[in-house]
């Protein structure tokens, strides 16, 4: 019973269908039926025209957004537990050619208008020290927190007011729109956000992540970037039906509401333990190295995190049986 | 019926049993039971120890491999209609840090050991010249003629001899193993290549290309850089299983073989017309624009290549009643 | 009797006299009064409004240019003998983060709006291929010869009607004003140039070369790339100075004047062995390597250019005994 | 009466007699005589052989020897407050490729092997974060504190054990011998040091800085990165003379060694004031805001340094008279 990461979850039967039902001769690349439909289906979904680019993983979408946000002698506000910082290999640094991850503090990896102000007061405006050009967030952030519309559109003030390109990582962005109800647009554009790595993969997908454009004069460079870094697969027809398989019949919005539902049965089993509030699927718990080992003995595998605290991760494919026998373990420690 | 390109074409019905069947939670990335498998499977392939990481397209493995093989400030020689110089938008230079493509020509995309050595020797040896550090050929070539064993070990001599880490671009690797009879080690390893990208796409695959590393001490730095570059899915056990798929039974040489005798019947079917001899999946033909156009008004899709030329590429799927009415009516053109 | 190359002669008497009198405390950087009146006398001599900055080499104006001109993943056309393509060690690809240089052919290193539009041709419209985004020259080129107005401002129209950036390489600017006797904004500016680097050090200068960008917009840009790229020296007053004194009562196009009546000197001793046109400080010969052997016993130092040719290059400070000395020896071959 | 930075400080007259007496006609780039002299001028400075390239800024140096030490996707170890964190512009990330800085805290901007081992400690051993591959600190460092000797070699043996390339920037490595009295091998190679930015530009030089490599075979790898980033200099004759003029007689030391008494005199004025040690050239003190008005209104000129501090810098020519009435300002207060 694994509660180590969503991304190690299965694939949805519906993206394995969608991938049998395009594994058939077309155009190669981006050009065939199914990619042709990516904007259409994401400006619907986003009630405004969107440019939508498959990718086959999260970092790419990110560093791809990024790398079209801020030049290589520029800065990228984020937080310093943010995966782009922690988990991506330094591939930002790739992708933009070395542009600078500025960091801020905080807790459960939110950054705010104070801390990125803050961030952006103590540089110098010279040549001497890295300008901030571009704002990374994670919706809903890596310690399962969801940033609110309002919080959204007073960071995406604060940007346009520093001429600072928006970009949200939105790994778990279907687990936000879940938990807060609204409309994606109010997390995104609405909220003056450029670009949005909206993922699938760890929510029901395969191997397909798409990267939304608000700011769509950025398309054309993208596409090309995407080429340039080995992302432009031939058969992009069975990564553009997997996303449609997705979006149909909003997969992606029920599969986050389980994985929710599942993080929720687990953060009530003892709310004494959270170390954040659960808005996401992610649950971090205090508890002590024999706890931990007590839960393990039980069959549970999840990770440690540090300072007495482990993470579970519900999948959308978890629910049942496997998530209320952790429950009972955790409510019986 | 559509002689575009082999990548345009399905993938075959195995590898999408093979996704379906590693469809279940495993550990992430390339911790899985499949992905583990894969360095075995190629080295009993290639009768010697060699890594072996899977990858999304062509253009990632090649770039992967030239970027552990040449430095930043290096050059690496190729020939001028290598897909590495045309085709992948400058991924070279992106992946190497602005690397040097030092261009070669000759009939039919072949890199020879006099062309070689010429571009060698124009080099000055000083700090203001760019040096050569790696050469990279392309079997079978872009022309579709494929390196023998001797005329790789010939290159892999020059290599040894300056210095120079050897690459193949083998995106039709199984095409030219076809034709050629030989051991996959007589085209690689024992002439000398350092590293090959191993291409499924074009031959049956979904989205699963392999980068073999006979120098294995690479391996670890390409794994990082692989990371680095987005390349790392996290379900990456749907990828290793694909490539699994395609050894299995050696999938991967009756898929060529089929591909290349279509091609042969299409060669056949006019010899006059031939611009190269046809030693793997791709048929040039010397044809009017008028006879051109007759083809297309058949149904025919295929690309024109310039000068009278035009493009014909047959893929794993296509036999009987569509190459045979091509054939027939290259024959009454 | 060094004939090597101009960039080996010793600095002007007035450049040192400027070193040393800039040679006390001042703002580091470019905030001093030197540095602060280059725009201001760039803008007179170019009769408009210019931005200037110093660096200490050619190749770093060229790059800093070409970094501002073309984006990583766009290419840079220019003259296969273009001394950004063979004597910069890949340093086009470095400050560019590894666009690619698209070469074009024609006798003594001359672009020709024919070359440069074949060669944009035959570049597909789509995001395989590196797509064009700025062209540059060299005036005078590598072999000697200078563009005329007129020649670039048919190369300036090619430039702006598709949309690329233009730079001229000016290492030896001087020269080929000198001998054109037109005004320096007819060869830039008003011909469609964006960005110019103005060169110094082989005309009397000791490390001080300038970047004039037409294209102001640029600067703010160029001035981060310049420190990002270790260029902004802490005593930039010292080669602010150095500049202005070679701005100073048009000493520069008096060195130049000088350098250049040399090569005619050296030129006229035996037109027939001219291998191109000498319209600037460098004279082509044909000689046996007999003839060759013959020049150095007497003395004279200087590069073969393989193919019975060699390369004399004459300085600000070479006039008089040598250079005839020089010229009588040539006569006498 | 300026107390901003050394790097506003005239150049030593001696520096200016070198220029001039190198300023003949010599073969252009490093192949001139002075330019040769450097690596045995510099291997008898430290007792053992080293290979020296001058460049004209501490930048470049500090960061060609990054690129060296550490690849791509390799992390460096340095400190927050460091000078290639702060103050050049992201050009490591430039000159790496993407790099990053992995940075620590303390108090005087000093690295410890217990920041560092916490440092290195923090990382996962995985593909998913960025590796440290090298370890850079400055001495004395950006608060004017010297490392000593084992202080060094602490650092040294931990750089080893992990597998860390070295590197000191030096840009005040001068004043750190002076202060310490120790051999400059005993800071470097003995201490496990790879490569050193030794400064002479804040020192009483002009525009040459010395890149001293002790780990000698880097050098030609070095040398083709300095030509590739637009540093190599075709006079460069002038900058290895500068440097020469410098090592003669240890005009390097007598100039830091009066730099490093005048900054004495200031600390020693009120040492209730000191935010740290004096051992170098800076004085850091407590002064309110009107105190600092105060001593402006005086002639005094100096950087604000937050937190109710200022910065005063004395440079090699800054003795007697100035510094006398400073220090007695300081004590007025």
């Amino acid at each position: 019973m694994r509660f180590f990461s969503d991304n190690a979850a299965a694939a949805h039967p519906a993206v394995l269908d969608a991938i049998a039902a395009s594994n058939r001769l077309d155009t190669a690349y981006d050009g065939d039926e199914w990619s042709a439909r990516l904007d259409s289906a994401f400006s619907d979904l986003f009630e405004t025209r969107v440019r939508a680019l498959w990718v086959t993983t999260g970092t790419a979408a990110n560093c791809l957004a990024l790398a079209a946000l801020c030049p290589p002698h520029g800065g990228i506000i984020c937080h310093r537990d943010a995966h782009i910082e922690n988990d991506e290999a330094g591939a930002p640094g790739f992708y933009t050619h070395g542009a600078k991850l500025i960091l801020v503090d905080g807790p459960g990896a939110k950054v705010t208008p104070g801390s990125a102000s803050a961030a952006i007061a103590r540089i110098r405006k010279d040549v001497h020290q890295v300008q901030p050009r571009a704002l990374s967030i994670t919706n809903a952030t890596e310690y399962g927190l969801a940033f609110s519309a309002d919080e959204v559109a007073a960071l995406g003030e604060l940007a346009r007011s520093h001429a600072l390109g928006f970009h949200v990582d939105g790994a778990r962005f279907a687990n936000a729109v879940a938990t807060l109800g609204c409309a994606p647009a109010d997390l995104t554009w609405r909220s003056g956000v450029d670009a949005l790595s909206f993922g699938f993969v760890k929510n029901g997908g395969l191997n397909a992540e798409a990267l939304i454009l608000f700011k769509t004069e950025l398309a054309d460079e993208v596409l090309v970037r995407r080429k340039r870094a080995g992302h432009l697969l031939s058969k992009g027809r069975m990564l553009a039906a997997q996303i449609l398989a997705m979006l149909e019949g909003d997969l992606w919005l029920a599969n986050a509401r389980s994985a929710n539902a599942a993080a929720q049965s687990l953060a009530q089993a003892d709310p004494g333990r959270l170390v954040y509030p659960v808005e996401a699927n992610e649950v971090f718990l205090k508890v002590t190295a024999d706890e931990a080992a007590d839960l393990r003995s039980q069959g549970f595998d999840f990770y440690d995190w540090g300072h007495g605290q482990i993470r579970l991760v519900t999948s959308w494919d978890q629910h049942g049986e496997a998530v209320a026998k952790l429950a009972a373990a955790i409510a019986a420690l």
